[in-house]
């Protein structure tokens, strides 16, 4: 799916993950604007990894539910997407993630998510 | 983006929209299943057609916010989103959408949505 | 809490519980209409409870996230909630609860809550 | 209703504001922590009062959404919730809220909210 949108992570640090995503005509909705979707899509990739990061090497994790809030319409030359581990928990993992629109030098906060993830035991045969 | 991803809108009635998205290897996660951004790129569709199918006929909508728990790994031969309007107001339009799981005959909910549309002036040329 | 703000369950059924919280100055914001803490408290309660009810009798649930959308401002005789549970894992189970105000025969909805439980392991000491 | 569960406002700056609730019998849940309803309310009023102070004087806010991950159980001395507006528009302000527990001189953070507040025309008398 991050392939298919044109994704890709960024920058990794502990409990921190960015992600970037170049504007492309296959992820506009009907107005010319970047699709809700795909802000969800890149925030919610951001706010898994930056948990997988504060995990055992073996470990999984799925989004259990997320929440986005959309700031403004999302327009410029690329959107980055940043998501940080909040509280890391032995079942659930809790993350914040902000999106930004860049245009040139210029940054603007377009979306807010608060996600939470759920560590998925290795047994299960997941692994991340 | 919903061309990209493979979503179709299947049904329009009043208050309520429905969209088919079929299983392809372009949506998927690192473990397989479809992802959960393209779960939730046709919930909010669907949430956000619903919402114009109870407006004006040159009004807009914009997604202000939403909010999705994932009720299961999303897997099978395609996603059914369907999205209700709850309650219409002149500014802000709220919907709740439920999206399903089908293989042959059988099907089980993956996911429950909840997203606000703000009804947009058409001063803006906004247009849906 | 629930006896603070004068609210009581007045139905319980599997999967489903219901709980009234009559009006009162105790329960207002500044604008004279029943304060969404009080409209939240009682909504996150039904979900609660209608959770404990697909549960073993010695487990204990703990809410883990709630998200609530107000649709009118709430006035009137009484608040209804109802809470449902929509899918009960093992270690989770999702909710989804509509609060409606009353007044005489007539009763209009206010708000709708979608709510995570976790499932308190019973060696824990926490029983419900 | 802040009064009813003893809550205060215990700082105000521009677009930020502190609420802190002491430890009371009357706000726990069956378990003896204090329940997810007292701790949203606090959560949700600091956040409509971070609103309020970007805002013409004669305006009034409605909560039209929040959701709320608790992070922790809350317990201790007394609950600090502290609410900050993270976009302000002319129709809506969106606002990031946390909520600490307090004990002596430690602080851990028990919940993390967003909400959005909508801006009410003055002409329908409501005013903050």
């Amino acid at each position: 799916m991050m392939a298919t949108i044109g994704a890709e992570v960024s920058a990794v640090r502990p409990g921190e993950v960015e992600i970037v995503l170049p504007f492309s005509d296959k992820i506009l909705q009907q107005h010319g604007f970047i699709h809700a979707g795909a802000v969800a899509t890149i925030a919610d990739s951001a706010c898994g990894y930056a948990a997988l990061t504060v995990m055992p090497r073996d470990a999984a994790v799925l989004t259990t539910e997320f929440k986005i809030n959309l700031l403004a319409p999302a327009k410029g030359e690329r959107l980055r997407a940043i998501g940080r581990v909040i509280r890391s928990g032995k079942k659930l993992v809790v993350t914040l993630g902000e999106v930004f629109a860049e245009q040139g030098a210029s940054s603007k906060q377009v979306a807010l998510i608060t996600a939470t993830m759920m560590v998925v035991e290795t047994g299960t045969g997941l692994r991340d």
